[in-house]
Protein backbone atom coordinates (compact mmCIF):
# COMPACT_ATOMS: atom_id res chain seq x y z
CA UNK A 1 0.00 0.00 0.00
CA UNK A 2 1.38 3.46 -0.36
CA UNK A 3 2.97 5.41 2.23
CA UNK A 4 0.62 8.34 0.89
CA UNK A 5 -3.55 8.23 -0.26
CA UNK A 6 -3.34 7.68 -3.86
CA UNK A 7 -7.31 8.05 -5.22
CA UNK A 8 -7.92 4.35 -6.24
CA UNK A 9 -8.97 5.77 -9.97
CA UNK A 10 -5.19 6.70 -10.42
CA UNK A 11 -2.37 4.49 -12.83
CA UNK A 12 -0.25 2.82 -10.52
CA UNK A 13 3.55 3.26 -10.35
CA UNK A 14 4.87 6.49 -11.31
CA UNK A 15 2.22 7.64 -13.17
CA UNK A 16 -0.44 7.90 -10.22
CA UNK A 17 1.98 9.84 -8.27
CA UNK A 18 2.85 12.33 -11.25
CA UNK A 19 -1.08 13.02 -11.23
CA UNK A 20 -1.39 12.91 -7.20
CA UNK A 21 0.88 15.50 -7.76
CA UNK A 22 0.65 17.22 -11.25
CA UNK A 23 2.59 20.10 -9.76
CA UNK A 24 5.12 18.07 -9.83
CA UNK A 25 4.25 15.57 -11.97
CA UNK A 26 4.66 18.34 -15.20
CA UNK A 27 8.18 19.14 -14.75
CA UNK A 28 8.71 15.56 -13.98
CA UNK A 29 7.37 14.31 -17.21
CA UNK A 30 8.60 16.63 -19.39
CA UNK A 31 12.27 15.64 -18.32
CA UNK A 32 11.34 12.16 -19.02
CA UNK A 33 9.99 13.19 -22.58
CA UNK A 34 12.88 15.28 -23.10
CA UNK A 35 15.72 12.94 -22.37
CA UNK A 36 14.47 9.86 -23.57
CA UNK A 37 12.17 10.78 -26.55
CA UNK A 38 12.75 13.99 -28.52
CA UNK A 39 14.79 12.87 -31.89
CA UNK A 40 18.72 12.28 -30.74
CA UNK A 41 21.65 10.56 -32.05
CA UNK A 42 20.93 7.79 -29.63
CA UNK A 43 17.81 6.24 -30.96
CA UNK A 44 14.80 6.09 -28.45
CA UNK A 45 15.37 2.40 -27.42
CA UNK A 46 19.22 3.22 -26.76
CA UNK A 47 18.36 5.63 -24.16
CA UNK A 48 15.33 4.10 -22.61
CA UNK A 49 17.25 0.77 -21.76
CA UNK A 50 20.20 3.61 -19.83
CA UNK A 51 16.93 4.50 -17.98
CA UNK A 52 15.63 0.38 -17.51
CA UNK A 53 19.48 -0.81 -16.85
CA UNK A 54 19.53 1.79 -14.04
CA UNK A 55 16.32 0.83 -12.67
CA UNK A 56 17.76 -2.27 -12.33
CA UNK A 57 20.56 -1.50 -10.52
CA UNK A 58 17.85 0.39 -8.47
CA UNK A 59 15.92 -2.64 -7.99
CA UNK A 60 12.73 -0.72 -8.71
CA UNK A 61 10.66 -3.08 -10.54
CA UNK A 62 7.89 -0.70 -11.47
CA UNK A 63 10.37 1.21 -13.57
CA UNK A 64 12.26 -1.56 -14.59
CA UNK A 65 9.25 -3.42 -15.83
CA UNK A 66 8.16 -0.16 -17.95
CA UNK A 67 11.46 1.28 -19.34
CA UNK A 68 12.64 -2.56 -20.84
CA UNK A 69 9.20 -2.51 -22.80
CA UNK A 70 9.29 0.57 -24.16
CA UNK A 71 12.89 0.01 -25.60
CA UNK A 72 11.97 -3.38 -26.31
CA UNK A 73 8.52 -2.06 -28.50
CA UNK A 74 10.70 0.72 -30.34
CA UNK A 75 13.47 -1.69 -31.46
CA UNK A 76 13.39 -3.73 -34.56
CA UNK A 77 14.85 -6.74 -32.85
CA UNK A 78 12.56 -6.21 -29.59
CA UNK A 79 12.40 -8.41 -26.65
CA UNK A 80 15.41 -10.14 -27.82
CA UNK A 81 17.24 -7.40 -28.08
CA UNK A 82 16.77 -5.99 -24.97
CA UNK A 83 16.97 -9.30 -22.60
CA UNK A 84 20.66 -9.82 -24.20
CA UNK A 85 21.47 -5.71 -23.17
CA UNK A 86 19.72 -6.23 -19.80
CA UNK A 87 21.51 -9.97 -18.96
CA UNK A 88 25.10 -8.58 -20.07
CA UNK A 89 25.62 -5.61 -21.93
CA UNK A 90 29.24 -6.68 -22.48
CA UNK A 91 28.82 -9.52 -24.50
CA UNK A 92 24.99 -7.79 -26.15
CA UNK A 93 24.70 -6.53 -29.70
CA UNK A 94 24.86 -3.30 -28.79
CA UNK A 95 27.21 -0.70 -29.93
CA UNK A 96 30.75 -0.14 -28.54
CA UNK A 97 29.56 3.49 -27.80
CA UNK A 98 26.33 2.87 -25.69
CA UNK A 99 28.04 0.15 -24.07
CA UNK A 100 30.76 2.80 -23.21
CA UNK A 101 27.74 4.78 -21.89
CA UNK A 102 26.19 2.18 -20.20
CA UNK A 103 29.46 2.18 -18.01
CA UNK A 104 29.28 5.96 -17.29
CA UNK A 105 25.54 5.25 -16.30
CA UNK A 106 26.72 2.19 -13.59
CA UNK A 107 29.03 4.95 -12.23
CA UNK A 108 26.52 7.39 -12.13
CA UNK A 109 24.08 4.86 -10.23
CA UNK A 110 26.39 4.67 -7.61
CA UNK A 111 27.88 8.03 -7.32
CA UNK A 112 28.20 10.98 -9.75
CA UNK A 113 31.86 11.03 -8.11
CA UNK A 114 32.54 7.63 -9.56
CA UNK A 115 32.57 8.73 -13.07
CA UNK A 116 36.50 8.88 -14.50
CA UNK A 117 37.98 10.58 -16.82
CA UNK A 118 39.14 7.57 -18.55
CA UNK A 119 35.39 6.22 -18.73
CA UNK A 120 34.67 9.44 -20.14
CA UNK A 121 37.70 9.03 -23.19
CA UNK A 122 35.97 5.07 -23.79
CA UNK A 123 32.79 6.82 -24.97
CA UNK A 124 34.51 9.56 -26.84
CA UNK A 125 37.01 7.50 -28.38
CA UNK A 126 33.68 4.97 -29.96
CA UNK A 127 31.82 8.37 -31.25
CA UNK A 128 30.16 9.63 -28.12
CA UNK A 129 28.99 13.34 -28.50
CA UNK A 130 29.27 15.81 -25.86
CA UNK A 131 25.45 15.81 -25.82
CA UNK A 132 25.30 12.09 -25.50
CA UNK A 133 27.49 12.36 -22.74
CA UNK A 134 25.43 14.52 -21.19
CA UNK A 135 21.96 12.76 -21.74
CA UNK A 136 23.61 9.26 -20.52
CA UNK A 137 24.68 11.19 -17.26
CA UNK A 138 21.28 13.11 -16.92
CA UNK A 139 19.33 9.63 -17.27
CA UNK A 140 20.93 7.81 -15.13
CA UNK A 141 20.71 10.25 -12.23
CA UNK A 142 16.75 10.99 -13.48
CA UNK A 143 16.38 7.23 -12.42
CA UNK A 144 18.09 7.47 -9.32
CA UNK A 145 15.66 9.55 -8.69
CA UNK A 146 12.49 8.11 -10.46
CA UNK A 147 13.56 4.96 -8.96
CA UNK A 148 13.58 6.70 -4.98
CA UNK A 149 10.41 7.97 -5.89
CA UNK A 150 8.24 4.91 -6.78
CA UNK A 151 10.12 2.66 -4.30
CA UNK A 152 9.83 5.34 -1.26
CA UNK A 153 6.13 6.29 -1.74
CA UNK A 154 5.63 2.29 -2.36
CA UNK A 155 3.90 3.14 -5.29
CA UNK A 156 2.01 0.28 -6.16
CA UNK A 157 3.71 -1.95 -8.79
CA UNK A 158 1.67 -4.84 -11.07
CA UNK A 159 3.61 -7.80 -10.83
CA UNK A 160 2.65 -9.19 -13.90
CA UNK A 161 5.42 -7.90 -16.90
CA UNK A 162 3.00 -8.26 -19.79
CA UNK A 163 0.40 -5.76 -17.73
CA UNK A 164 3.29 -3.06 -18.37
CA UNK A 165 2.67 -2.76 -22.92
CA UNK A 166 -0.29 -1.20 -22.98
CA UNK A 167 1.23 1.69 -20.76
CA UNK A 168 4.55 1.21 -22.67
CA UNK A 169 2.71 1.57 -25.83
CA UNK A 170 0.12 4.32 -24.76
CA UNK A 171 3.85 6.63 -23.64
CA UNK A 172 4.90 5.53 -27.24
CA UNK A 173 1.89 6.52 -29.33
CA UNK A 174 1.07 9.96 -26.76
CA UNK A 175 4.63 10.64 -25.05
CA UNK A 176 5.29 10.86 -21.28
CA UNK A 177 3.02 14.02 -20.84
CA UNK A 178 0.03 11.58 -20.92
CA UNK A 179 1.52 9.73 -17.63
CA UNK A 180 0.84 13.48 -15.40
CA UNK A 181 -1.87 14.16 -16.87
CA UNK A 182 -3.94 11.14 -17.55
CA UNK B 1 37.38 20.51 -15.50
CA UNK B 2 33.79 18.98 -16.85
CA UNK B 3 33.18 16.15 -18.50
CA UNK B 4 31.78 18.42 -21.61
CA UNK B 5 32.46 21.23 -22.53
CA UNK B 6 30.49 24.33 -20.74
CA UNK B 7 30.89 27.58 -22.22
CA UNK B 8 33.12 29.83 -20.20
CA UNK B 9 30.48 32.20 -19.64
CA UNK B 10 27.77 29.93 -18.21
CA UNK B 11 27.75 29.67 -13.97
CA UNK B 12 29.45 27.14 -12.52
CA UNK B 13 27.92 24.11 -11.12
CA UNK B 14 23.94 22.92 -11.53
CA UNK B 15 23.03 25.98 -13.08
CA UNK B 16 25.48 26.09 -15.80
CA UNK B 17 24.55 22.24 -16.71
CA UNK B 18 20.69 23.95 -16.97
CA UNK B 19 22.12 26.65 -19.28
CA UNK B 20 24.06 24.48 -21.49
CA UNK B 21 21.37 22.22 -22.24
CA UNK B 22 18.44 24.50 -21.67
CA UNK B 23 15.71 21.60 -23.19
CA UNK B 24 16.66 19.74 -19.66
CA UNK B 25 17.48 22.42 -17.87
CA UNK B 26 13.84 24.14 -17.87
CA UNK B 27 12.01 20.98 -16.21
CA UNK B 28 14.82 20.93 -13.86
CA UNK B 29 14.09 24.13 -12.47
CA UNK B 30 10.34 23.84 -12.43
CA UNK B 31 10.94 21.09 -10.20
CA UNK B 32 13.19 22.52 -7.91
CA UNK B 33 10.74 26.02 -8.23
CA UNK B 34 7.70 23.43 -7.18
CA UNK B 35 9.11 21.69 -4.70
CA UNK B 36 11.46 24.49 -2.65
CA UNK B 37 9.72 27.55 -3.27
CA UNK B 38 5.95 27.34 -4.32
CA UNK B 39 4.06 28.45 -0.63
CA UNK B 40 3.72 25.05 1.34
CA UNK B 41 3.30 23.89 5.21
CA UNK B 42 6.61 23.30 5.26
CA UNK B 43 9.20 26.52 4.97
CA UNK B 44 11.31 27.01 2.24
CA UNK B 45 13.87 26.82 4.93
CA UNK B 46 13.02 23.61 6.12
CA UNK B 47 12.73 22.04 2.06
CA UNK B 48 16.22 23.54 1.10
CA UNK B 49 17.37 21.57 4.50
CA UNK B 50 16.11 18.18 3.64
CA UNK B 51 18.02 19.05 0.17
CA UNK B 52 21.01 19.95 1.74
CA UNK B 53 21.00 17.30 3.94
CA UNK B 54 20.37 14.84 0.99
CA UNK B 55 23.17 16.89 -0.76
CA UNK B 56 25.97 16.01 2.18
CA UNK B 57 24.99 12.60 2.26
CA UNK B 58 25.68 12.51 -1.61
CA UNK B 59 28.99 14.13 -1.07
CA UNK B 60 27.95 16.68 -3.35
CA UNK B 61 29.73 20.04 -2.56
CA UNK B 62 28.15 22.05 -5.09
CA UNK B 63 24.38 21.72 -3.66
CA UNK B 64 25.37 21.53 -0.07
CA UNK B 65 27.51 24.46 -0.17
CA UNK B 66 23.71 26.43 -2.32
CA UNK B 67 21.25 24.73 -0.37
CA UNK B 68 22.14 25.55 3.06
CA UNK B 69 23.50 28.98 2.23
CA UNK B 70 19.29 29.58 0.49
CA UNK B 71 18.01 27.56 3.70
CA UNK B 72 20.26 30.10 5.94
CA UNK B 73 19.14 33.08 4.36
CA UNK B 74 15.30 32.18 4.40
CA UNK B 75 15.74 31.38 8.21
CA UNK B 76 15.29 33.97 11.11
CA UNK B 77 18.23 32.25 13.02
CA UNK B 78 20.67 32.06 9.52
CA UNK B 79 23.48 29.92 9.54
CA UNK B 80 23.54 29.35 13.27
CA UNK B 81 20.11 26.84 12.99
CA UNK B 82 21.43 25.21 9.41
CA UNK B 83 24.84 24.63 10.87
CA UNK B 84 23.44 23.05 13.42
CA UNK B 85 20.66 20.45 12.07
CA UNK B 86 23.58 20.02 9.05
CA UNK B 87 25.85 19.10 11.91
CA UNK B 88 23.33 16.48 13.63
CA UNK B 89 19.49 16.92 13.20
CA UNK B 90 18.30 14.64 16.07
CA UNK B 91 19.85 16.93 18.52
CA UNK B 92 19.32 20.43 17.07
CA UNK B 93 16.30 22.96 17.31
CA UNK B 94 14.17 21.67 14.56
CA UNK B 95 10.13 20.60 14.80
CA UNK B 96 10.23 16.74 15.35
CA UNK B 97 8.03 16.97 12.15
CA UNK B 98 10.93 17.54 10.47
CA UNK B 99 13.22 15.52 12.44
CA UNK B 100 10.82 12.65 11.57
CA UNK B 101 11.08 13.82 7.28
CA UNK B 102 14.67 13.97 7.91
CA UNK B 103 14.98 10.04 8.57
CA UNK B 104 12.28 9.41 5.94
CA UNK B 105 14.67 11.54 3.46
CA UNK B 106 18.31 10.00 4.71
CA UNK B 107 16.57 6.43 3.77
CA UNK B 108 15.84 7.70 0.42
CA UNK B 109 19.39 8.59 -0.30
CA UNK B 110 20.10 5.09 0.21
CA UNK B 111 17.00 3.55 -1.74
CA UNK B 112 13.32 4.34 -1.65
CA UNK B 113 13.28 0.77 -0.54
CA UNK B 114 14.88 1.82 3.12
CA UNK B 115 11.44 3.68 3.74
CA UNK B 116 9.51 1.93 6.16
CA UNK B 117 5.98 1.94 7.58
CA UNK B 118 7.03 2.85 10.72
CA UNK B 119 9.48 6.09 9.50
CA UNK B 120 5.73 7.37 8.12
CA UNK B 121 3.68 6.53 11.40
CA UNK B 122 6.37 8.07 12.77
CA UNK B 123 5.89 11.39 10.67
CA UNK B 124 2.32 11.19 10.57
CA UNK B 125 2.51 11.20 14.91
CA UNK B 126 4.38 14.80 14.43
CA UNK B 127 1.38 15.63 12.36
CA UNK B 128 3.27 15.72 9.17
CA UNK B 129 0.52 15.57 5.83
CA UNK B 130 0.12 13.37 2.78
CA UNK B 131 2.21 16.63 0.92
CA UNK B 132 4.77 16.70 3.02
CA UNK B 133 5.76 13.27 2.98
CA UNK B 134 5.28 12.92 -0.79
CA UNK B 135 7.39 16.25 -1.01
CA UNK B 136 10.18 14.82 1.64
CA UNK B 137 10.53 11.97 -0.21
CA UNK B 138 10.56 13.21 -3.50
CA UNK B 139 13.04 16.33 -2.44
CA UNK B 140 15.51 13.51 -1.39
CA UNK B 141 14.55 11.99 -4.80
CA UNK B 142 15.57 14.45 -6.85
CA UNK B 143 18.23 15.84 -4.65
CA UNK B 144 20.13 12.09 -5.44
CA UNK B 145 19.49 13.28 -9.37
CA UNK B 146 20.74 16.94 -9.10
CA UNK B 147 24.17 15.95 -6.80
CA UNK B 148 24.89 12.90 -9.69
CA UNK B 149 23.89 15.17 -12.46
CA UNK B 150 26.49 17.88 -11.26
CA UNK B 151 29.35 15.48 -9.98
CA UNK B 152 28.60 12.86 -13.13
CA UNK B 153 29.56 15.58 -15.47
CA UNK B 154 32.28 17.16 -13.07
CA UNK B 155 30.79 20.78 -12.96
CA UNK B 156 32.75 23.27 -11.96
CA UNK B 157 32.28 24.06 -7.73
CA UNK B 158 33.72 27.00 -6.50
CA UNK B 159 35.76 25.98 -3.56
CA UNK B 160 34.42 29.17 -0.79
CA UNK B 161 31.03 29.21 0.45
CA UNK B 162 31.17 32.36 0.87
CA UNK B 163 30.88 32.84 -2.68
CA UNK B 164 27.42 31.03 -2.73
CA UNK B 165 25.49 33.85 -1.17
CA UNK B 166 25.03 36.16 -4.21
CA UNK B 167 23.81 32.82 -6.27
CA UNK B 168 21.24 32.11 -3.10
CA UNK B 169 19.74 35.62 -3.16
CA UNK B 170 19.73 35.43 -6.50
CA UNK B 171 17.52 32.06 -6.57
CA UNK B 172 15.34 33.64 -3.21
CA UNK B 173 15.07 37.08 -4.97
CA UNK B 174 13.79 35.45 -8.84
CA UNK B 175 13.59 31.52 -8.30
CA UNK B 176 15.16 28.45 -10.00
CA UNK B 177 13.86 29.21 -13.08
CA UNK B 178 16.81 32.16 -13.33
CA UNK B 179 18.97 29.01 -12.60
CA UNK B 180 18.33 28.02 -16.29
CA UNK B 181 18.03 31.04 -17.86
CA UNK B 182 20.89 32.72 -16.72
Amino acid sequence: MPHVTIPSNLPPGVPGLMQYRPETGRPLSSLAEVLLRTPQTLSPSERELIAAHVSALNECRFCTYTHTEVSAQQHPEGRAWVDKAMADPASAPISPKLKALLTIATAVQNSGRDVTEDMVAAARKEGATDTEIHDAVLIAAAFCMFNRYCDGLAAIVPPDPASYVPMALHIIKDGYSTCATG
